[in-house]
């Protein structure tokens, strides 16, 4: 056993970083999409092309900045304060001044993250059968090895040598050259657009940013290196960061060259500290090493899915863009194993086929535009466009999972993945994309992964991670077979009889049958065995057999083919409350009053109670109506504090409630309660039980408010306005 | 930036292990339980006292061996085939050789956990609605050091220095004392008792395991050990291998001594690796240090509650025992913060008053009994038994808790602490423990940690992890207060300001009584201020006054007290398992087909859709009837393999499975099924819809199948037998 000493992965820099990259030609004026990728690559990462995207908006029916849900410019501070003062999330440790790229979920974060994930379990698990698994964040060495991990999992850094900072190498060299490119500008006296960014980056940049004129070939260039950012291998970066002189802001100091930051998280299982170990990047590897045992699970039925919810981890060198790159997330995971034989068709393909999709193809791609194809999938399909049926199906379930969690329908795309960003035994990649104010981002991932997986663990472990199916009609094969005489073979050639006989069993049908005609008319034939003798090798008549032989086949095996749907839980459930929010103020009301519209199956609480005052004479209507509404299956929170009824149904406003219940004076009278509904407030008077049913319609999803209102008294009430209340 | 190199942790014992430990006398004739203990412990490890369990069976109404819901020896080899065969659970990367302590949840055990886990967040989170949180894994030194896991959160452990295995020292010296023991009766020709061992383990003991006689004295000797074998010190094990010459098995050589070996996995975050973190041992800390922010959600009101279910860590020495000592489990934790004063009263107390409990208080344990005690909580608290009203209510929310999931009623004890067993802070603290074929297996804790947590990290952080409470009648407080003249004190002083200023305000309100009279009298007085000159300081009128003071409190801080249930879910899960494991053939069937008779609740498909044959006749009816429980929430799961009917109902008995539908000939002509039931095998038949209400009503609980028999027409088919379907 080998003694594993963890060393920091800064001094250890990994090989095979930055493989499979081929130079393309950038099309002029595009810059880089921010880069919110890989959060759930199918594979190692590969770093092979820019994705592009305009500067400036495309003229198309999709939206291409963020808005609030009423189509008004976002106010991110604003919507920042109300996450953060309802506690959706807080960055973790914060007592501790904070660890980047950690957060906790608060009560409604947590409750939201419940809802979606509860969703999609029906949406994917219980919908389609899937059998669903739980294997563990720790994995062995050699699973990440086999699996290319160890060697390819990573990104470039750089260290500043005189304060020691790290840097993202690709994000450094960007950052600078955009910082010119600004000062540029400035100098020319045009405007300067303004990103997002974090208060702490701007500060540093200002230093950078100075207003110095630079020649229109400079600008050029920057340009086309921004543009494909995301193609550079470690040392050209490095070049670049040279022949630019590019220089930390901070110090003024160029960083040293990049090294392979693998973005694993290292530990070591056991006590003797001899089983090396990571926290998993993705929850696919467990799946895939079950693979034998979920097939006999599944009685030996192809095709069939495996999937799986769970936490994992990613070292990311410099996390910012709140929850969009976090260090430890939850993904939900499905493996399809399919057979590859039979174009991958599926057998509920009809059901989704007249579905649309905004479609981002990579020949548009290619071509230098963002604009999308609005297609139903069956025939994006037809056109070749989507590789197969089974990688449609699944893009086209994405999208109805995401319409039904409430995602903006003009915020969300697929965009296909460019023929060397893929990894390469990919055979099509569509990743969903979600417009928030960061950009487009990346979350969900819909990769067809081929046989790679099962076929790298089935070879490095020998377990037999294939299917054997019984044939209908047994198979005829007619070929030419070798058949070597053992006894001879080894003691004739000695040390060379491996080398050769691998060299026999590599020949081709159409090399065999030369061979066996020499062999029959002479007695012998030559072959060339690299690195034996002179290089050609005498076999004879004596030592073995080549002969036309037939066989009957009745079991066909086959490695499975893996279609994986993979969904970034996080970045979902971000995109969904920027979707969701707006402002009192688009309707003429007040600007600060915050409102997050979630659809009724999704939001954290469904209804808030609310008595008229903490009196004690309400005290047993709201705990009969609590009682009731948790038999009905209804999440409830009683808000019983001194504020104005106002100011209460406006606190819930902001955590998305959907519907709130006043409990007044004529509630202890004859039982009547009154309704009220977040986005309209409106409000509804009846009896308390044909609230709960509208209620527990509503969340269902069989009624809309408007057939509430149809079927039960308006309710002319005064609750919505600030008046205090004792 | 100081640079952060991991030490394998065997290279760097880590003090302060084996502290708060007491000599205790041990009754004869006992010896220690199974160390399930630690499962979740409330805080850092105490090893302080051994946990006394007869060797043979009390006579009491409770289970004391393992056996099957029917009462019969639990045949455990039959279960375990049952539970891999079925893929409840299986060993994480098995086709790597697997990790020890790791375990991967196939289809069904993954359900049964989300099964239990959604039960758990209802009848507590929501019923009592908590604030659940979800906070990271990852944890940074510095949380951990402050909480006191770095110090000691350790086992102790031995090396052998021959093959360098790695033994956990406490049962190392437990294992070949028992052996020895063992050898012992052998050689006097008495019985032996075999304990369920894994067969590596059996085959190394066995080379240890000669039949020596042993003097009276030595044996009980060897028994008195063994009885406090929790009890040592890491010394102490040394001195005890040291003293009677204890040698591994496998190599005949006396391990090294032990040393500390911290259980939590360390790693690094970022990628300077200046940021040393671990893998959480417990879900609680997260809790804590987002408190403020907690309390505001809550709008300031007490007391409240927090939750969280996620996954802890513990680098297990060597984990053994399947499911119930692992090193990657969920956790559910409650942390409840309660007002120190008014003795932790809960407001619903007389809810649970009156449920009875089986109790093992730490006087019966002390007094070497096992006995436990069947009384209300009530009575307990009345009695001062159990600590506190907010204690005992959630021992019996507990209680009902693992009823409600189907916890054996004769296999569940709760059993108090030892004094020195809790951690110093905690004033009480009892454990659900569970009967299983590993013995009595802790579960659940239940403790009240006090004001602990929060003090810790308030001091280090400066965070003020307190209440504000508006008094309601002021408070009005009189006391000597010192005044310092800032102004005149430090330039008077000089360097020795510091710690006279600190010695002064260190006074007691009576020694500021009498330095006040001093100083009225003679304008100056004498200190105690060690290290400062000859360690007696003259402070005089001029530099400082001391008043009796009247003071006005509108507002009472105070740092809350915390009672935390916390559940080990994999060891509930599995006990849950054998709990409800029999076979047919206690009612005279087959031997070899086992059942799981989960309630229908937790069990992991609801329903079994059979058809008679794969005949493309009855695809529809199953697709509709598939359709139809879906929308009702229930899932299910189709067998149209060409397995007998009986076969595939069989398979589903050991899947847990309540309810079996068939679908016939018949189905297709009039829209009936037949409904079984997994227990009593007995069938009903009657229309579609009515069958879907039916199962909806057993799954909710609200009917038996007794009532479903009474209400629907029995049906006497043959289709339990096994008859071959094509």
């Amino acid at each position: 056993m080998k003694p594993f000493l963890p060393t920091p992965p800064f001094l250890s820099p990994l090989a095979g970083i930055g493989f499979n990259l081929r130079k393309v030609t950038v099309p002029k004026g595009f810059v880089p999409a921010r880069r919110f990728t890989a959060l759930a690559p199918s594979a190692p990462r590969t770093y092979a092309f820019a994705k592009y995207q305009p500067r400036k908006n495309q003229p198309t029916k999709m939206t291409t900045t963020a808005t609030t849900l009423k189509g008004e410019p976002l106010d991110k501070a604003a919507l920042e304060s109300l996450l953060r003062r309802r506690m959706f999330y807080t960055p973790s440790f914060e007592i501790y001044g904070g660890v980047s790229g950690l957060y906790d979920y608060g009560p409604p974060g947590c409750s939201l993250q419940a809802n979606i994930v509860d969703l999609w379990r029906k949406h994917f698990i219980l919908e389609e059968d899937m059998l669903e698994v739980d294997c563990t964040v720790l994995t062995p060495h050699d699973v990440l090895k086999t699996s290319g991990h160890v060697d390819k999992f990573a990104d470039w850094m750089c260290k500043d040598p005189k304060n020691g900072e790290i840097l993202r190498a690709d994000h450094f060299v960007e950052d600078v050259l955009e910082s010119r490119l600004k000062g540029n500008k400035e100098a020319r006296g045009e405007q300067v657009e303004e990103k997002e960014e974090d208060p702490k980056k701007k500060k540093k940049k200002s230093k950078n940013h100075a207003a110095i004129k630079l020649d229109d070939a400079v600008v050029q260039e920057y340009e086309e290196v921004l543009a494909q950012i995301d193609n550079y291998s470690g040392e050209q970066l490095g070049e670049l960061i040279k022949k630019y002189d590019l220089r930390n802001p901070t110090t003024d100091v160029q960083p040293s060259p990049p090294v392979a930051f693998n973005l694993m998280f290292q530990t070591s299982i056991g006590p003797s500290s001899n089983l090396p170990g990571y926290l998993r990047p993705e929850t696919a590897q467990g799946q895939f090493l079950n693979f034998a045992k979920l097939l006999e699970f599944n009685t030996g039925q192809m095709p069939f899915a495996s999937a799986s919810i769970g936490k994992s981890y990613r070292n990311e060198i410099s996390p910012r863009a709140g929850l969009l790159r976090v260090r430890e997330f939850l993904m939900a995971e499905i493996e399809h194993f399919v057979d590859p034989e039979g174009h991958k068709k599926h057998h509920r393909f009809h059901e989704v086929e007249n579905i649309e999709l905004e479609l981002l193809d990579r020949h548009t791609q290619l071509s230098g535009k963002t604009t999308t194809k609005r297609m139903a999938i069956g025939q994006a399909v037809r056109d070749g466009l989507v590789d197969n049926e089974t990688l449609g199906y699944f893009l086209a379930r994405i999208h109805l999972f995401l319409k039904k969690i409430g995602v903006d329908q003009t915020k969300i795309r697929f965009r296909q993945h460019m023929a060397n960003e893929m990894a390469h035994y990919a055979c099509d990649c569509w990743d969903a994309e979600l417009l928030t104010s960061g950009g487009w981002v990346e979350c969900v991932g819909c990769a067809d992964r081929s046989a790679y997986d099962l076929s790298v663990h089935a070879k490095k472990t020998g377990a037999p991670l294939i299917v054997r199916q019984r044939l209908d009609e047994p198979r005829v094969i007619e070929e030419w077979e070798v058949d070597i005489e053992k006894k001879k073979f080894g003691p004739f050639y000695k040390k060379d009889g491996r080398a050769i006989e691998a060299a026999i069993m590599a020949t081709t049908q159409e090399e065999r049958g030369k061979l066996a005609k020499e062999m029959e008319e002479t007695g012998k034939a030559f072959l060339a065995v690299p690195g034996v003798g002179d290089g050609k090798v005498e076999i004879s008549k004596d030592l073995l057999a080549i002969r036309w032989q037939k066989r009957v086949e009745n079991i066909r095996e086959y490695t499975p083919n893996v279609i994986e749907p993979s969904f970034g839980i996080g970045r979902i459930l971000y995109s969904l409350i920027e979707h969701n929010y707006w402002t009192r103020a688009s309707e003429g009301g007040d600007e600060a009053r915050g409102v997050l519209s979630f659809p009724p199956a999704v939001a954290p609480t469904k209804v808030l109670i609310v008595p008229l005052s903490s009196h004690k004479d309400f005290a047993p209507a709201v705990r009969k109506l609590s009682q009731k509404l948790r038999s009905a299956g209804l999440s409830s929170r009683v808000d019983d504090s001194s504020a104005s009824i106002g100011k209460r149904y406006s606190r819930n406003d902001e955590l998305g409630t959907p519907f709130g219940i006043t409990v007044d004076f004529q509630t202890v009278k004859d039982d009547t309660i009154t309704l009220r509904e977040r986005d309209s407030t409106r409000q509804v008077r009846a009896e308390e039980d044909r609230i709960i049913e509208a209620i527990k319609a509503l969340v269902e999803g069989s009624k809309t408010w408007k057939d509430i209102e149809s079927e039960l008294p308006l309710f002319e009430g005064q609750q919505d306005v600030e008046v205090p209340v004792r």
